[in-house]
């Protein structure tokens, strides 16, 4: 039998415990390293900080010291689940590349880094390939249902003459930080000052999304439009966490178009607010395609989004391991799929 | 500029002259060779059969004889339209790889041969290698909506208990074989003499497909089972090929069962028949993994079978001509997508 796949998890939010708790729960895999900096957490037992039952797979010590703990030992990948842009979690990589780890982050603008950070993406692929290691970012959005899903929906068309993509969810079941970040309770004036001043981050995505599709058709978007929009309640709405009033911001509507040759041809629309179906608006994921056939795909309700960001990154650690060297994509890695069995009996032997 | 990627077409029947009509379509393509063995075709200008306009790219002549037609020309890529069963293709694809020239083949068998044909697999993988070509089966079913696209959707769940998969389509616009081979206006004892005689052939596609999710998740079915039922119309319907009366048969629905660990797993089911609109069926492509998270997708209509076919074999050409040698499936390369400008750009150099 071969040795347990060792797993760091950088960051223990809600995503990077979520993926922790996930890979505890496989066949196969060993958690050797946990950083995070909350003082709460630091030198704790992971499985303590998890709330899960202890087990040697997740007995190492929470330390907020990488450079002392990758000394004593290494692993075959690094979950890093810190921050959502490139800018932030490139030393993070950087210095779990250089210690010999294949990377995985949650990181949004890493699912497609070259859209905005060229320069750091030759240079993560030169660390990577220096280190025979390879870096990924992925999760649902981007990085699967607006993009990876829409190009493979694609290869059964002779012609596309449009795409519209739409993820209508409910952040209902988010935390405090959501809410500020997508403008919820604020008044519309405030929302629009807010999106001015870039407090209100929205759904940070489309760019990478518009990047992969350029990337897989080997085209170039000749004007690349996002607007942020916000969404107005008639009603009263609530969740545990904040209660609106009529004319109130219950989230933020995100919209993007890519033009190819002077045509609309990508458009994506993204209405991320608490509680939509209190307007009887119904969530779900939508692709149409427009073409040579038509094809209109739902998925009712939308693929959730924490579970589903947690899932697609841990399904990609035995892909990632099997990968050559380099900065990679979605698209440079064979399909995404679950680990059913034991995630040893998807490593290609000698890769780890 | 790129030279434009040679494609030779094999079978000209109703894929085949789909094929090069949408390859003739694209830009960055020529058709250098043409084989088929119906006498009204032979001897004529590709464009003569194909009724498409004149054109350098299509003014191949139309031979029977391949083995004197490769001596003289070769192409980077040969389209295979011939046959749905290995056993048949096989002899083509041997003289067509070993002319250099890689292979993309409709016949639903060859989408995971390794299903049924062990040893000739292991021969076409070697005749590829020595030939430095790749081959791959493909196409809407088996090859993309009731494997590919499932495996690539619990891509984003945790756990997966179960999946069901459905086909409902609309076979009025098809001709008479696939009439026949579903055996659409018999007596239900004729249809189930039929199924015990194989001359009802059904959907040829569940047995690759279950072979094709038990390679990409790494595990192995312990019961595949596969069944032909009759669907029995409760009201006339016809089409401009066959009409039929209440009590007979509009087609016949295929259903499989593969189970894991001794519990049904996968579920498939793949009514094919005649204006399921008359008794309010409503046709769509359905996929409903249950699991963390559950996810139901639904396409509706379905993605139409002989266009879908006919476009992801042609879109599949670039990854065959820039994949490793060997003997592919869908799994083994990049995610399919269309082509949407100069298929020369999908192309990496120096590997044609």
């Amino acid at each position: 039998m071969k040795r347990k796949v060792k797993v760091v998890i950088w960051g223990l939010g809600s995503m990077g415990s979520g993926i922790a708790k996930m890979i505890l729960s496989k066949k196969g895999f060993t958690i050797i390293g946990a950083i995070d900096l909350d003082p709460n957490k630091v030198g704790k037992k992971l499985y303590e900080v998890l709330g899960v039952v202890e087990n040697e797979d997740s007995s190492c010590i929470v330390t907020y010291n990488f450079k002392e703990f990758i000394k004593t030992d290494f692993a075959d990948v690094c979950m890093i689940a810190t921050a959502s842009f490139t800018k932030v979690v490139f030393p993070q990589i950087k210095v779990a590349a250089e210690a010999g780890m294949n990377v995985v982050t949650t990181a949004e603008e890493m699912s497609y880094p070259r859209a905005l950070d060229s320069e750091l993406s030759d240079e993560m692929d030169r660390i990577a390939k220096e280190n025979n290691v390879s870096i990924l970012g992925t999760g649902v959005n981007p990085g699967f249902i607006m993009d990876l899903m829409v190009i493979a929906l694609t290869g059964v068309c002779d012609t596309v003459e449009g795409i519209n993509v739409a993820r209508i969810n409910d952040l209902a079941c988010f935390g405090k930080a959501v809410m500020t970040e997508q403008g919820i309770g604020l008044k519309p004036k405030e929302f629009i000052e807010g999106v001015k001043n870039n407090t209100i981050a929205g759904h940070v995505g489309f760019i990478q999304s518009f990047g992969m599709f350029e990337e897989a058709f080997k085209i170039k978007f000749n004007g690349v439009i996002q607007e942020k929009e916000p969404i107005l309640t008639s009603v009263p709405r609530s969740t545990d966490i904040v209660s609106i009033e009529p004319g109130e911001v219950a989230g933020c509507r995100q919209l993007g178009y890519a033009k190819l040759d002077g045509k609309e041809f990508i458009t994506m629309e993204h209405p991320q607010q608490i509680r939509p179906e209190a307007e009887t608006v119904k969530t779900g994921d939508y692709i149409t395609i427009n073409g040579t056939p038509n094809i209109n795909l739902s998925i009712q309700p939308e693929i959730p989004g924490g579970i589903a960001t947690i899932a697609i990154c841990v399904n990609m650690i035995p892909h990632v391991i099997n990968a050559t060297s380099g900065l990679k994509t979605m698209l440079d890695l064979p399909i995404p799929r679950a680990i059913i069995g034991d995630v040893r009996d998807l490593v290609e032997d000698n890769n780890y």
